[in-house]
């Protein structure tokens, strides 16, 4: 799967400003186009690889779904061809290749386009992001996607083994039930997201370090992508249960009435884990100016402790010409020195005795709510 | 009852990736399923532990209600049995098996279907939270809960004893009831929130430790778990008042209706909580702010007044050959020492009149404050 | 009138967890109940404490409005009585005595029952909240209130002096006007608050004293109840005025279109304050950031000074062998001391002038600013 | 013009407690009541001072257009007078004279409503807010004012020109007019603000000054006070254009609609004021912590330098008797003093060093940033 | 293309306060106006400079397309003449002239207004914002910008290269391509501001600077104005194509489709990026206060480490009468100066042990996040 830094979902693939609406402009670096074809009914089923010329439109036929699952978008012109066949227009079709679209649902007039995003985690790139369409029509189901895996393979595996509910029905479920293989794939990311927010967590809690707040930002930061990703798709679905179309059987409907449920859900535990991490980014700051108090107070009491010794010991330091009366007597005393040392632990039992009833001893901080 | 940590509910019982939607997939930590049978009508009633493969539907009679309560959702063969004898679709039953749903209410076409959360607290785990499922039907009631205990005795008690609110009218009554419990269930949590919160208001105010924000910290995030818990319940109530169902008879409705304002109340309380919860780390990083200014203070003015004392002491210790006339003088004066003393002494106090006029004096600022 | 503390209005007076719904359940430290009958029409009236035995049914009559004013809620007995006579249900009959409730209005079959919070300000509890309880029906006026005193006095003086609005009116128009009693009841509580805002802005921008946090705190947090008792009014009166109800006759509503006009600007108030606040709070924080930065400009100074001269008087006052040619030859200079000084003082104006280009002199921030 | 400080804008001009709705009060510094008649058609015009008692309603005639504009709101007898006259209610009336109502547009059945807040700016006051309210009603209009001056001369002095757009219309247009004024003042207000916000912002990033905060502290709060005079209008003036009245006639409606995009713009425009200086205070606050920042590192740089000099010095100027071996013998070598000041050096530049690594060095962040 | 700083964009060319709705104002830097006459039909196609004074109505004709294309908006009176001819109302004029309106979409009687804002960017100027108004007739289509580049150029390109969309169509479709072309613009600024966070995020997460900071300030008030170019638009738009307008055929619907998904997606994007923004500076914030401690605790230690030592030193520089006994006995010892030394290194090695318990060893925070 191509790796798609975080940012770049940012960029829409876009056209040449000016260009006519319905241009066409692929990635650079788009992967060269494999169609694969799947035919079924209830009684049996094809599948196979197509070329680009064939012609599709002639292989709908009353009672078989057919699946076009066209993988890759550098063929921008067979793309075009196969999305002509079908009646989409060329805005439409623009939409399938410029990647980089909003997640939508769109009633066309003799099919609906859901275009969405399928994630992907892996520990080499983090995350990956690619957007998958979908025109679904009376008795064909297109899908476009950037990237040749993708978390289809289960729902093609049921349609093989002659899955009753796959293959008894028509191509809005098999769309419906893509849709919400795409939405399922969203769950283990949400998962590793709640994960690291619980390792950050608890080191924030104990032993803040200063890498955290750059982590949790991070988080923060693919939370916003993901979010983007989601609502607009939870928006969608909402919006087409509303308004009845007619490629959507009324038996397909409690199927995308469980995506929506499920896009739900994950917009919701965004929200909480977008609110979690700004609320650690809170604890993380004071935990901050915690740290600086205890330093500052260690130094103060140290500082504090040994200046007024520091002079003292000074004074009796001074060269005055001790042979003249009232200059530095102490310094010829019998017990000046021991008298100079109970000055000393006078000044530092005061001191610490101050410092006892502002509540700054007891080491740390921490050590003292431990008590 | 199995003790779910907070973050925890942040998952989803989850199905693998690419499954058929309706899959199902109990949680490995399941309890077995036991089954609590309840059948009564206004004249009588029966109780029993039940058989997972019983006729249950059978039991379904005109001018009976049959409350089904399953317990523990290891079983899930039994469960999907119960199920579909009652005509839910796999969707359905799977929501019920596969725990940590958002709670919603659902017009089914032959029963309403409610998912909530129940919560307990105990003074080991903290929160628990489970997942309670309810299908009111004709006739009948099916309850599904995660463990065995839960807080629907007293509506129990009220039924053996023939309570005539409860005995007299159908199955749908007694879902809102149950409802009632779960929402009842919700205050003493409440309630425990608004000590603590009182608590640590009053240690914030007072003497502020460090311990004290990840103590607000945890109940943030616990009043976001419950607020994900509470706020599904509250739209989904308020939606199905207003969508009328022909489950709910009218004389329900008001019960309905006292749920809601009950759950409304429940929304509006934490939301007052979690921005109290804000405000306190407000007040808190202030607080830590002040104390660092106050530790800044007591340094500068100890620093500040001793550091030049040292200095000068330093310069009459200077080894200067004081036979050469200009050289430390002062040495040799009469009154040097008490020359020194009055140096310092008048330094000590024009440092001090500059902190006096700076306002930085009188100790701590709390002390200040208090005049 | 009872102190109810801030805190307790986020406790519903609540019944056991399970209780059957309409269970009710008196405040331990309820007032005994007096029941006070108004009954009046546009000749005559008559006023006198009722026993609760009475039956008030019978005296609702044509052309005549009867107001019941049940004040103290410790007697449940009686006012389930007298709820039951007027037609509540013992639904709405727990709303008014489980006190505490979200302040609503609903539209019952006979009447309209509105809920509201009554404030009081004094000087030695603060705020107090009761809970008003209103049911509004044709001929009569049912009023629950959780104390003896209140703010209807004004009301009833025009009823005893024959005011011709409200005795030329029905039951729904005195409502109103209670409504509108309590709303006028919030304004000064609202402006003591604006006063208190006033008074502490002052202080934060002139001298910031740490207390002013909490209470800056203290004032959020009662914004925050206030506007538990202003929002929802707000809601449920604008709701009541799109439903039209039978109850509120054509004449009244410009009155109810009043009070919702000035609970709206309550509640615009309130935002505004709350707004100020937090504003406050960042103000108040910068200004103790200030002050740091102040205290440490000083210290660095100071220290940055002398901490030089004090090692340059310390290298003369070094002991080394002098008779050795090169050991401290500064000593037995002619000039030596004089030399010293030159040096010291060439450091401190070196310093000065560093810290001049820094900006760091003119004293404090403060003073620099007011040039 | 009346200064109104801008805290008194919180404050509704109130009846007492409990008073009547409808009642009236006015402000004790209410200024005394003037009345100007203009009364035009397309053909001619009469403009004079009225007296209060005379009947206004006489004049209105159908083809012509009456504006009674009352100025100052002393004289409370005459304006009820003067409202009775033409239809409006006591609460109507209550509303123009106790000034400080919500801004509101109101369809009362032989007129509509508008209550607006009308600024003004002036050197020595600040912002002026008085409330304008007016009642267009067939043939009339009514405008009540807080005092004398006002922002309505360029259109009197358009219809003594005999402007065919006002003096060929009715009295809606010549409302609408007006308020279109009173929108039109809010612009210069909010260029000031504007102009006042790009000062502050130059100085924050520049050189930040303590008494800046309290500047934009000022600003957010009176575009706080703006904002509630602008956003209840926009809300009102949408809504009366939606809600089809018969006062406004069809050629009315492109000019009201003009009024509401202006207004709109203002909302907007205050609202990016408002964000903008919120973050202001977040740019101040962290060149705050930079300063301090600063502060410290330049103490830090000076004291760990001298510091260990310090104590190296002092070494050396201890007493021990020397003629004992191996008691600091450093003192007797010849090269002593030398070896001294190697040492010294060789301190200083390892920590230099240090810093130099550490990045601290530099002089000031500020510097370091220009290369 | 004149350049607009940001801050102008703050401020609606204004009339005069008091000036008649409608009055005309052009800014005093207006471009001198320049016509460019567009003309085609499926056939053929006629483009030149045109006058301002010509007939333009006359040459609307039933299957032609007529593009008027005003350029420079000094010339009020042509334009006045311009729109009056189309029958646009001199508000509609107005707002044509009097720029910095905000976007709209309005369906006047006869046409369809769309004031938009244009967008270039250019390393000198940064942002540069222009007015571009568009009144859509039957057969016409009129614009007016404020300078003479613009956006269009490519449109006109295949006007006349004789491209079949545009020239098969009517005059909507090519104002929705115009709109498009304007739509589409934004889309490279809003890349420009991507790569600006990124690089911006970098810096921060890796070698905060305090340049920064304004940076991210100057970018978050830029995405501020994009935002009150880019929402008002998206609203109109979607708005417009809820009230079905006759101007607008259904074959020009999904482009105007294609266009507000556009403007969603840029406004999705800005919101995100505001969002970011605030994060950065959270990070930033923090990134200082972790300096500042890092910066504390080297003078901590090294403070700690060598004023104790300092104080020794002074000790046994003391000049007491070691003639006396007891008084500093140490000097005279044999090994005194070595057990000084033992003395300081236990002081030494201590200190450092207390402060790798604390955890401040490591040298920087950073250092210690890398391990």
């Amino acid at each position: 799967m191509v790796h798609i830094t975080s940012n770049q979902l940012f960029r829409r693939q876009r056209t040449k400003v000016g260009a006519q609406p319905g241009a066409i402009a692929a990635r650079e670096d788009a992967i060269p186009t494999r169609i694969r074809l799947i035919r079924f009914d209830a009684a049996g089923f094809e599948e196979r690889d197509a070329e680009p010329c064939e012609d599709f439109r002639s292989l709908v036929e009353e009672g078989h779904t057919l699946w076009i699952d066209v993988r890759g978008l550098a063929d921008t012109d067979s793309i075009k061809d196969i999305g002509t066949a079908f009646g989409l227009s060329s805005l439409t079709i623009a939409d399938l290749v410029n990647v980089g679209q909003r997640p939508k649902c769109e009633d066309l007039e003799n099919a609906l386009l859901i275009i969405a995003r399928m994630v992907t985690m892996d520990d080499t790139h983090g995350l990956c992001w690619e957007q998958v369409s979908m025109a679904v029509g009376e008795g064909f189901l297109l899908t476009f996607q950037e990237t040749t895996e993708d978390c289809f393979e289960p729902i093609r595996e049921r349609i093989r083994k002659g899955n009753s509910l796959i293959r008894g029905n028509k191509s809005d479920l098999l769309g419906v039930l893509l849709l919400d293989a795409i939405v399922d794939g969203y769950f283990p990311v949400i998962e590793n997201f709640g994960d690291k927010l619980e390792t950050i967590e608890t080191e924030v809690l104990n032993s803040p370090r200063s890498a955290l707040l750059s982590d949790i930002y991070r988080i923060k930061r693919e939370l916003g992508l993901f979010r983007r990703a989601a609502w607009p798709l939870r928006d969608a679905l909402s919006r087409s249960m509303t308004d009845q179309t007619e490629i959507l059987s009324p038996s397909t409907q409690p199927y995308l009435h469980d995506v929506r449920d499920h896009i739900i859900q994950v917009v919701d535990v965004l929200e909480s884990y977008r609110e979690l991490a700004s609320s650690l980014i809170d604890v993380y700051l004071s935990s901050v100016s915690n740290r600086t108090n205890e330093v500052m107070r260690v130094l103060t009491i140290i500082a504090t402790i040994f200046i007024p010794l520091g002079f003292l010991a000074g004074v009796y330091g001074m060269n005055f010409d001790t042979s003249k009366p009232g200059n530095l007597p102490e310094l010829g005393w019998r017990y000046g020195y021991m008298f100079f040392w109970v000055a000393a632990v006078t000044i530092v039992f005061g001191l610490l005795g101050m410092f006892w009833k502002l509540g700054w001893l007891g080491g740390s901080d921490r050590g003292r709510d431990r008590k």
